[in-house]
């Protein structure tokens, strides 16, 4: 199976489209994933992500472990079947959460013992359980096990995430066996460029359906996230997709595609909309201010989403003041509609060669600004 | 304009068949009429209900008065506008609200002068203010302001409230003008038979739209409740709307439909399914439980609503054990589907004649059930 069709490359920027084929349907490339953490993207009911435009979402291998656990999740037909989605699904392995959220016991070569953050439990994940793990869920495209640092981290601690990370991909791309998903490398290398082009190399050497940059979004300025993309992109075999980790702010993703990204994936424009934290076509808004108590407008008057076509500012900060579950409903329709037409707006530019006007625009209304949640 | 057709009446009760006409479409009665508080049916988006089948929800006054403001709700058009509902709504006055809710200050033939439980600030509602905020806030149903009193209560309380009631219905019947609005009459009496009876004579001496029977589901036993409506209905015009409030478990309505009522409202449906505790057609459901951890079955196999059709039981009870807000929605889904479907289901046992089958019926599989939430 053919896992990534390239369709076009800008002139300009190294900005591409492409098509992502998964057992789930094609997903139309550069695509931003919502998060569905726990088996729901928060506050969606999956015909209203079909509704907004989504093809592809991410689930969380760490959260579905410890609850409801990949047994039970296999054994009610995956994870598809159990949140009723039919289009597609990435499944990150778990590393992530193990880092930032567990009780980290041990690790080494041959995995990661951890505690749950729920109920303390003991945990280990292997490249071979986690393989595993995402099997039984059933993901479209799954994701090796992988050490991440945080930044800033000493050289000793990322070149030792690194190499174990190309230790566990070794282990994971001979663990995986499944015709119907797909399985992605993750590059880790922090923010040594030196080590970053290693990991690349190396990664792309055990050979994979996709790439990841892992390790980034993390803390670390964007500008040198920015920079960590441009040394590795040339190792990056341009016949495949390319995802970039945890990346979800409108500029950040415009950066990301200009520099020849596919794949994106953020809590935040469903976190941020639960938090009265709107993305319009104007710039960032928070719905919670005084200012739109009264204000007879849509959220975005250029906005086509079920929330704009029927909601006034004035009764959304009414549903967030009254501490209403239907606001972050009608909150989270919104952005994540702006994500989907984001996305949209940026393939067609890149098709018509107009993508340095749309990022040049875009990056105006959203660089610099600062979400107050 | 006529506000109520009589259609049919069964043979063996006093069940009864027929149309509220409202200036936002005809009512199909018997009636459920969902809660939506603060201006939304909680977790429910306006689109979800419609899909279900509710043609008619209650607002309340006392909240929508003191969060956003009528004036604000009227400056946004009124409240169908305001919440994108163009199906009916009724308001009450808030009376019940003033003395379960707030700091009642003072109370006389003048008014009651009361605390917000939001923020401790004065507000003052009149026979005169209370049929003034529900003509901002646009209601379909006007209720008239009363004084409801709890159960148990003495004498003399229920005697003032009585009286109290009546001063305050002529009143607001002085004080309604509106030619697109109803304006219905509260009874009260407490659980003294002959102060209802004399309640009913005179609310309906005074003359109105409907009338509703309130100062019940107070904390009295049932069958109290039952007998009292034994004892009002026949004072009570046969060509007119009866609304017992505050009513909406499925024996309590079976039993108030069969002693001739043809309107009920209530929180139950919806709040209990925030608290995972559903209605099916065999009986009360709590879906937290541990055995419907892998039943891969719907929540009911003979409901047609949304979540039935797309989720297990195992997968709710994980949406509600992860503390998703998708829990409530999908909960709350059902649970309206089951009354608009138990609506439709006695309205067609009335016209057909087998009503008593399906009261019985029924009566069994809900009777003396509590729900643990
Ligand atoms: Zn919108
Ligand atoms: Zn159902």
């Amino acid at each position: 199976m053919k896992s990534f069709t390239f369709l076009h490359q800008d002139e300009k920027t190294k900005a591409r489209v492409g098509i992502l084929h998964t057992a789930h349907g094609d997903i139309p490339t550069p695509v931003f994933m919502p998060v569905g953490t726990q088996g729901t993207v928060k506050a969606m009911a999956p015909d209203r992500l079909k509704a907004i435009g989504v093809k592809m979402l991410l689930g969380n291998s760490y959260h579905l472990h410890l609850r409801p656990g990949e047994d039970l999740i296999g054994e009610m037909g995956g994870l598809h079947r159990f949140m009723s989605w039919d289009g597609s699904i990435l499944t990150d392995s778990g590393g992530f959460q193990i880092f930032s959220l567990s009780g980290l016991v041990k690790i080494d070569d041959q995995g990661a013992l951890f505690r749950s953050h729920l109920d303390g439990s003991l945990h280990n994940f292997t490249p071979e359980t986690s393989m595993q793990i995402q099997q039984d869920i059933g993901a479209d495209v799954v994701m090796i096990l992988d050490q991440c640092v945080g930044y800033p981290a000493n050289d000793f601690q990322v070149k030792t995430s690194t190499n174990r990370t190309l230790v566990w991909a070794k282990k994971c791309r001979e663990a995986f066996q499944s015709d119907s998903q797909m399985l992605f490398g993750i590059l880790q290398g922090g923010t040594l460029p030196e080590l970053r082009r290693y990991s690349a190399e190396e990664t792309v050497n055990i050979g994979f359906d996709g790439y990841a940059i892992g390790g980034l979004s993390v803390g670390e300025p964007k500008p040198i996230m920015y920079s960590i993309i441009d040394e590795v992109e040339p190792y990056l075999p341009k016949s495949q997709a390319r995802y970039l980790m945890g990346v979800g702010s409108p500029d950040s993703i415009i950066e990301g595609v200009m520099r020849g990204i596919d794949m994106f994936d953020c809590v935040l424009p469903t976190r941020n909309a639960r938090n009265s934290a709107l993305l319009t076509w104007s710039g960032r808004m928070n719905i919670d201010r005084l200012e739109y108590s009264r204000d007879s407008n849509p959220i975005d008057p250029h906005c086509q989403c079920y929330t704009c076509q029927n909601f006034s500012r004035s009764y959304l900060r009414h549903l967030f003041k009254a501490g209403e579950i239907l606001a972050a409903e009608l909150a989270t329709i919104h952005n994540l509609f702006f994500m989907v037409e984001l996305m949209n707006r940026i393939r067609k530019a890149i098709l018509n060669g107009s993508f340095q006007d749309l990022s040049s625009d875009l990056l105006a209304r959203f660089q610099g600004q600062i979400v107050n949640t």
